[in-house]
């Protein structure tokens, strides 16, 4: 990768850092001593401190990179129960610590860091890594109750058994955790109609401050405003996700996938939605930019990429893909015949481009680790819009993004866009810019993209995440989105169920 | 009809009430004054008094019978824009008065009634018929920004010109309006997927007390708790609905039904259940009893039929009925091959049992009003539950109103069951009760029947509403139902945008 990036950028040589060890980090030493009531539950062992101090933003990673662990939280909670995080919460409060729920700290806006307004505040994060288990399964009606601590692999491994799946798939899912993707509306694996895992849930057990909130399992209610969508995208700020039951699926025994290509961008815009709109419902509908697919190496860096894949547990879904082939035809998409897969089978072979994509797409959590180890200014951000506005929110984002890289030195970046989730009335789009940074001012160019970027989405009229979640880096422009007396109400519902003010403050609201 | 009723209750005699004229009515004066500015959008012209003093549940139709007229509002008032709307609330904030949104006046469960918990306090009906207009179609986007008070009727035939629809078709579509629908959460056409009017909301304006609320335009997004949820199903407590963009559709060209009876109601169940697990998401899904389906005047009380039925804008669906009725077939289902009816074009023609149904669904409000005026206690409840917890919540219920009807001297009263719509976890069951009243003794009875039915949901783990909302009517349940510590949260955005307590006193929270 090292040489690519060398030739891509014209470097003369590319240096890979070596990460920390934790003997080389000088933490500074706890604020906090847990009562001996609590002593089994927590730690203040450095390498469980510095594991939490960060998420896995960008800026986490230079951040780390550079031996920077001045904020670490005092202490490391891991409750293996309920009663063990509400005697964790009530120590907070009764020693005004602040405390930061934490699933699997892939937070790449900041949700998960020690920044809590108040450097004197002594800081408890509460990992709830062993809250693990899948507790119930419904099978008649397709539910099962699944604890919060839960990483996305060892609930997948839970459900096998049964002939289950959740079918979330972020592309964090071996670093995160169910109650991490409902504190954060996640989007997965789903492009159309189930995009994020608000879909998935039945209802929601939390532990506030104030006590426990349970809805009840429904299917559907118009009783009042949603319940559950008050905790869904509350990023730890109102309470603690402790379980929730989700509606879980048979595992797919069908598939198909086709993919087109187009030599102009926005035909593969007006193809994607017509498929958007079509009523077919894809279970998969990326377009991928010409310069994304060859840095993903799906392409040759001339032709833009929609895949589209459908997948069933009912039956075969051969009508579907067909009807998506015509209407990609049809609106000036290529699609080589070779290119159409169908199957059937638990284990269906997934080969061509769809398959290349979907390894890169995995492995890119390790990819972006390795650019930043290389030097290089690596991030993501993504958003969502109507179609009649996305190609001018589109061309402002890049050029809102060229302009930064040229003011902060790093004008041979580059900027690539995908659909990761459409709509009916819009596309997810999510854009990728990779630049060679500068030795010791990565941090600095990295803001002046990230401020480029969310100025110019925020003007753009599209939201300043569809899946990423506000976190601490998000505020200034959601804080612009959000309506003002909404961001009223949030506070007087925080008031109501964190009165201290314990939980993970700083982010989404302020006192 | 009376002659029919005199039959099947073995009655001597059924006589026919005569709805009041205005004249007959000694509605109290008016102690309110609207000031010089407001003259020309207020009224205390009793006839719109009267109009206004209820909504359409059975209890409103039996007052409305006898006269009872006693609980008027005071004045009536019809903004035509939003600073008239802004200034009538001023009015009521300054007199102290209630205000009381009104939409269609459709609601069934004393959501509109000026019961507003202290007798002596004004009440100002505010409502918004004449915000009725649709103000913008994207057509790229397909969505439509549309006023409040538009009538169901009125908004397709302005979407219509665009070849666009909206396809909700609640049973009150000709009586309610776009913005009682999302104050709502009303239930619409589409029996699986975008099921509530919820789904169909791109963005939302209300005028609060404190101020306007616009959410963004957005095809999704995950920054923070949605703004719109809070919103959406406030039953006009929070504040006042004026606009939404919403999501609207091409008009569907491509249709398929068909109908399988099942001899065993459970049987019948599991079928239904299968298909909504199927993911082949039928635009309608209906399984309907015997009983129902005999007064429904579709089926011959023997059959227990199910009504399944797709429909396309962009593709035929052939493949998608082929495989309901073999799936509905597999679980013990007949379908008979003359039942499969399949076309295409705008004018499709519809027959047989499905469109037996369906003019029979929409008579249904106005067969309602004339079962009242024989004297027969009528009413319909619903709710939704898990499959694992159907026939349990089914049995319990109809249990609890045979006991109820027998406890009131009503035993031979009938009480029937269809699914509304279905959920891959679960259906949402509607229930219909039919029983002669004593004259005079009507609202005991029904309110027996009422509570009992209540009790039974709330008991079995259902919600006590799944698209009627919760109004005055179903509080007493709503309030157990509801999580203790959201109450609390609702409480808090009450009084953050409502902190005089003007909107709609008596409906889902107290101050």
């Amino acid at each position: 990768m090292a040489s690519t990036l060398a030739a891509m950028f014209d470097l003369d040589d590319v240096r890979v850092a070596t990460p920390p060890t934790v003997d080389e980090l000088e933490l500074r030493p706890p604020r906090l001593a847990p009562p001996d009531t609590l002593a089994s539950l927590c730690t203040v062992d450095p390498y469980e401190r510095a594991a939490h101090t960060y998420g896995k933003s960008y800026r986490d990673v230079v951040r780390a990179l550079r031996r920077d662990f001045s904020r670490p939280p005092d202490v490391v909670a891991f409750p293996r129960d309920e009663s063990g995080l509400v005697a964790i919460l009530d120590w907070c409060a009764s020693i005004g610590a602040a405390a930061i729920p934490y699933g699997g700290g892939s937070s790449v806006v900041g949700g998960v860091e020690c920044d809590v307004g108040d450097d004197s505040r002594g800081v408890v994060t509460i990992d709830l890594r062993d809250l693990d288990r899948v507790l119930d399964v419904d099978q008649v009606s397709r539910a099962a109750r699944i604890q919060a601590g839960t990483y996305g692999p060892a609930l997948e491994d839970q459900l096998r058994p049964h002939g289950l799946t959740l079918r979330h798939f972020p592309q964090s899912f071996e670093f995160s955790t169910l109650g991490g993707w409902l504190a954060t509306r996640a989007g997965g694996h789903y492009a159309t109609l189930m995009t994020h895992i608000d879909d998935l849930v039945e209802s929601l057990r939390v532990v506030t401050p104030r006590g426990v909130v349970e809805s009840r399992r429904l299917p559907g209610s118009g009783a009042g405003p949603s319940p559950d969508r008050l905790f869904l995208g509350s990023e730890g700020t109102l309470g603690v996700i402790t379980e929730a039951w989700m509606r879980v699926q048979e595992r797919p025994r069908f598939r198909a996938s086709a993919t087109a290509t187009f030599t102009d961008f926005s035909t593969g815009v007006d193809a994607t939605r017509a498929l958007a709109q079509s009523g077919l419902y894809p279970s998969n509908c990326r377009l991928i930019d010409a310069t994304e697919a060859l840095v993903m190496g799906v392409g040759n860096g001339a032709a833009h990429i929609l895949l589209v894949a459908f997948e069933s547990a009912d039956h075969p879904v051969d009508p579907w893909i067909d009807r998506a082939v015509e209407c990609a035809r049809d609106h000036g998409g290529t699609v080589d015949d070779t290119s159409i897969r169908r199957g059937s089978g638990e284990e269906t072979p997934r080969e061509g481009i769809a398959d290349a994509w979907r390894n890169a797409f995995l492995r890119a959590p390790y990819t972006r680790d390795s650019l930043v180890k290389m030097g290089m200014i690596n991030e993501t951000f993504e958003t969502a819009i109507t179609w009649d506005g996305f190609e001018s929110l589109h061309d402002s984002v890049v050029s809102a993004v060229h302009d930064a890289l040229r003011s902060v030195d790093a004008e041979n970046g580059v900027i690539t866009c995908r659909f990761t989730h459409v709509y009916p009335d819009g596309p997810a789009p999510y854009f990728t810019v990779v630049a060679p940074g500068r030795s010791g001012a990565e941090l600095e160019q990295w803001a002046a993209v990230k401020a480029a970027a969310g100025e110019a989405i925020i003007a753009a009229g599209g939201t300043i995440t569809h899946h990423h979640a506000v976190g601490r880096d998000h505020r200034p422009w959601y804080d612009r989105q959000r309506p003002p007396l909404f961001a009223e109400t949030l506070r007087a519902a925080k008031r109501t169920l964190d009165p201290d003010g314990l939980l993970n403050p700083g982010v989404l609201i302020d006192p």
